[in-house]
């Protein structure tokens, strides 16, 4: 039976602002009960706009409110190994926000803290629970693809709301680790989770903002069944937030796009005032708004699962070992971005069925003369293969007979 | 403070489906704790796959039901004025699913029953709920758009998926009384709903399926204050279900996809078997799904609003008044379908404010000697200025100088 | 064996820059030779820039030119009888811009000068022209539709560019005589042009603009095989110009977007100056361009089809018959948007196959117990079938055995 | 003055039908006078299809017809040397299909002897001349998009029509030689052609096909300005045709869509028979075609370029040099594929303005106490600065004052 929540936030930034939007969201039952932000003022602020009884800037107070049951992690990257292991020390469960650290050291030292104290915890990576993203999941896994051959994942957008995401001490790189750990979560779940990432090789550039931490990346992640999973990620995207992913299957393509070609369209001469949407550039022109951003981008879906997760005994979708792994990636790209080459990703621990990642996926072998490698309607409205000679290796073609006729164009 | 409410549900067909799926949903507080369908097998059926504890085949006792609060009609049209009479008589409160009535004389006489018992009453009408739709209504209230002209709403999907629906009598008319009463509401909501409607003209046609109410309609509504609504509708669409809105104001344009072309494209050459989308034809090829579809079809919102105004003693968004008016509009439409000329809605009861209405929209005057007709940028990169001169009438046309210069081409 | 051709231009207006370009475009074999405009300055600054030898602004001299074969009337539509009478006169061959002319009569006098003198004569219908147009008739005409059962055009944008579209007696109305003449061919094109038009309804509104003709309007059209042809048209639209059309038939639907959604999508803070598109709003921001407006608005084809016509002495796709069938539908929609009520179509002359038109589209009718009403795959997996009795007339439903299986969301 | 000319087309695949459709277009004065195939009764076929005077199966008898003035070569990739080198050697105008080489020594080769011998030589690389690439850019250069940062092209389908492609000893490569070569120098043009490539690197795949050569393949370009060029092929993709361009600047964005999404939709449920578009999978359900594909595809606008050069004395928009310049990049990607490391771009010969490349992209340096990092309009209403302190390098936050104000959402 479900239960309600009573919640400790920590965290008044604009992921909060998201999270209590969710959490306090339509008909819920569960409630954030205290907010912790780093100043008391600040606190209390978000305490009365989202009427939540207690606030205070003391992070372990927060945690260990007896009356909260459960931990959210708001913070800036640099403060969710303590928020973690406070959590963790509190027998508390634990919710952190995306990357779960700034690296796979810090990320690792947490996941051992909370399996340790044994409490429930659980890894807030919204994009991956978006709806579509949650039946395009189902579609890939009901074989509607065939085998993934190939995964892009997309998030630009002009760069992040808050100053500390610019630090890169605070937060432990740039667009890469801010953005790249959504793409890099959605690709190994639609690649499959038990298949173990090998390799990767990372570009990172500061192409146009002042700062030390790379504003634009590229990625690629090589896994150990032949897969590759691709990220773009930049901070200097115009025209708004670019959010989508494509997966490419041996029978079948998915195109999901998140943010700016979703059916809501909008010319406006005049304008009118106030927020339009997530990094939206100007509220003149054309538009591109989503309908309920808590919705479209997951945090619905996340929240219920992380809840129903908690109240049944079971694993969530996205769990504290799933941050780990994706840190561990992030570190092997900035490594790469370095290096220039290929280089490792070096998991400390890997807990896949074996021998689900093996099957390589590998050109079709068919028992015949020839393997088909094509067949192609003509513009002359004819049917052509393109056929292999299994003996000789030659590559021939020849019209298929009975079909097709010469059309006018 | 919110209540949890507990729910007679009358009707298991999809729309039952649909509510039940919304009303337990994520993290909801709300449960249908009795369920009534025409024949009892068919009651326990759906009571026992959405684990609802009791079920019925009689309609009044599921109403009288001593441990809920609520009675929700998702019923044939024909039942709707029965169902509604025994919720007003019980004191319970009544949500009823579109349409209110299959008539302006049935919608009426359930408006004065809620209305002299007074219940809680709320009309069921999603697609006024869609969050498009309602971030594109205040959007339209924040003035983005200046004066709405002209709105069209557009639902045409290759026919409806139970028997009833084809059966005239049962249901009242075709398309238009079926889909018709959506398009109806969303245009008066962007319109205004204290712009009063003034008359009609409709085009209905019967042309593919071997049935007596029309398979295809088309109507105009023409508001006291000028402005134009526009509906389409038709179940011989084929491609899956087309559901657009458009809102075309003197300052701006919305353009409304809630279902073909909303950013989650699939291609699969060997399918998935199961369920696509609603009215989806095939799983083959390219598929156009939507995400969450309670969500994307205004379930989510629309049952959160009549929870909420219930447990704050306000009025929903929508009400049955809606519904009647409604119903007076689509009987204007088939006299007019009828009368092939334009015909008068014949409101029992208006109750906006009156003044609201009154003024027209008309062409913008402005004290100088030309009024400006057009302003555009030409192929050579000049600003034309089309003028109209104030005393004589005439029509001119100047280059404004100093702006633009001759681009190569 | 194709010739090439010398032209006399008569019009020195953006549509006249259009055509020209178009004739003088990639390696064409012809040219303009000599241009008339209202006034000489007019013409010899045209003349030079398009490096036409010769200019003058005598319509009767242009027309008599002996150097030139063919005369294109690219002039407001109050002189669009005196220039074709003139060139019919002079034996030359003739194309003439849309509209044929201000009205029914006027095309009827048009229609039967050329006609008398034998000159070859065209009708200058570009919308009819584009490659997707073209492409999408062939498509129809090879049975891909099935039977046409309704064709939707639009043009919408904020308003012509030159002061005599603005006045309604040298235009001969306003949006309708101007867009709709375009949207009434390609409806009638696509439901083909042996089908008869029968009677219309049409709305017609003056909502923004300071002018004495319709900024507004939609029509239907009713042809005798039951098809219905929908006009929307209007010079109030914001965001750019929406150039659309949708057919819908009994096996298949087509839509086209000729302007703002085409795959060429640009977001610029800062602009560029100069042109963007036709009736493009402001140049920063989103922007929606076109890539090679003059092929892809038909120009290209539609001067081929022309020239090769009167090279091969075979009639054009679009003929002075044409013009004048549109214009009477154009009548009789300013006649319908007074009266309020369906008005017949007059024609004088009707020429096409009889038998054609005459069989309706009606609902299929097959020799079985039931009529299959509807066949959908329901969101639990199964398919449902919804049959009419064809003794008793009753409809029911019933779930297809061996189909389809629960599928969990 | 426009000449007409008299062509040798030597090879008559799919290439050579696309080049004799648009050659032989509309109101052109070109012709293809001499065809040469492999195999004479090929050749015959299509010169009675195409009514071509003259067939061949002979070369350099082709190559030498004394009545044209012009070699096409759209043979497979290992005859281009011996091809253009005839050519040259007999003096006459050369034009060459993409890539120019199976690799940068035939490149360079082929580059020496039209350089020596003095003919006029165009690379025939179309889809660097679809009217929407020319019009972006266009825009580009005007400056619409401020710097260029990052180019992404994309060419993905199921697979050649040929047996030869697939074959590594004529084809000279897998996917990368057959569409890397477009994508490549469509980055070209968007960055500069005066831009210098300094080092690349890519990941190459065989996903599918039982072939040696990659079926899949990801490069990136880095140019000595700091811009970086990013390809994507692949013969794996299911769905149709994809091609998609993706600009981005410091000041804008463009995304172009050549094929998929062009405003051309259509569902079937019945097929009509017959060509879809290229490279089309099945002609039912929802199909995506083109209008004219030559024209889209860019060859009317690449052979008007070429054939205007000629007859003008310039050099066209393509050169063998710019073919030669592919041809090395691509040398560089199938090393860095094998290596797996960044590998130096080793051009022979480098011609641009040696100051153009110089200046890098950087952030934008002011001279203020704050560096701008970042504006954004949050949910609340009101706008935030992210500044960075220049003198201390700390990165800080504020909020805008007197702009927006609290919106109820």
């Amino acid at each position: 039976m479900k239960k309600s929540h009573n919640i400790t936030l920590l965290g008044a930034g604009l992921i909060g602002t998201f999270y209590t939007m969710t959490i306090h969201g339509q008909r819920s039952r569960d409630r954030v009960h205290t907010v912790c932000a780093l100043a008391d003022d600040e606190a209390k602020a978000f305490a009365l706009k989202w009427e939540i009884p207690r606030w205070t800037s003391d992070l372990a107070k927060a945690v260990r409110d007896p009356d909260t049951d459960l931990v959210i992690v708001g913070l800036p990257n640099n403060l969710h190994k303590k928020a973690c292991l406070l959590a963790a020390d509190a027998g508390k469960a634990v919710l952190c926000t995306k990357p779960l650290a700034r690296n796979a050291a810090e990320a690792f030292e947490i996941l051992k803290a909370v399996e340790k104290s044994g409490v429930f915890a659980g890894y807030l990576e919204d994009l991956v629970y978006t709806p579509k993203t949650l039946k395009s999941l189902a579609s890939v896994k009901n074989g509607a693809l065939g085998k993934i051959l190939w995964v892009r994942s997309r998030e630009t957008h002009p760069g992040p709301h808050s100053a500390w995401f610019w630090d890169k001490e605070i937060a432990g790189g740039g667009a890469i680790v801010d953005m790249g750990c959504h793409c890099i979560e959605i690709i190994r779940n639609f690649i499959g989770k038990d298949v173990k990432p090998v390799e990767v090789m990372c570009a990172a550039d500061t192409l146009v903002h002042p700062i030390q931490a790379e504003d634009s990346g590229i990625g690629l992640i090589r896994f150990e069944n032949q897969a590759i999973g691709q990220f773009e990620v930049s901070w200097t995207f115009r025209g708004g937030m670019d959010l989508r992913d494509e997966v490419a299957g041996t029978e079948g393509t998915i195109w999901l796009d998140h943010f700016l070609r979703t059916g809501y369209e909008m010319f406006t001469a005049v304008g009118q005032g106030g927020y339009v949407a997530e990094k939206a550039e100007g509220d003149k022109g054309w538009l591109f708004p989503v309908g309920d951003e808590v919705h479209e981008l997951g945090y619905v879906h996340m929240f219920s699962d992380m809840f129903d997760s908690l109240d049944e005994g079971r694993r969530p979708l996205e769990t504290f070992l799933d941050g780990y792994i994706v840190n561990v990636i992030i570190d092997a790209c900035y490594k790469s971005a370095l290096s220039k080459k290929w280089e490792p990703v070096r998991l400390k621990e890997w807990r896949a069925a074996p021998e689900k990642g093996k099957s390589g996926i590998g050109p079709k072998i068919e028992a015949k003369k020839y393997l088909l490698i094509k067949e192609e309607r003509m513009p002359d409205g004819k049917t052509k293969l393109i056929l292999k000679d299994r003996a000789t290796g030659k590559v021939i073609q020849k019209m298929k007979e009975g079909v097709g006729h010469e059309k006018k164009r």
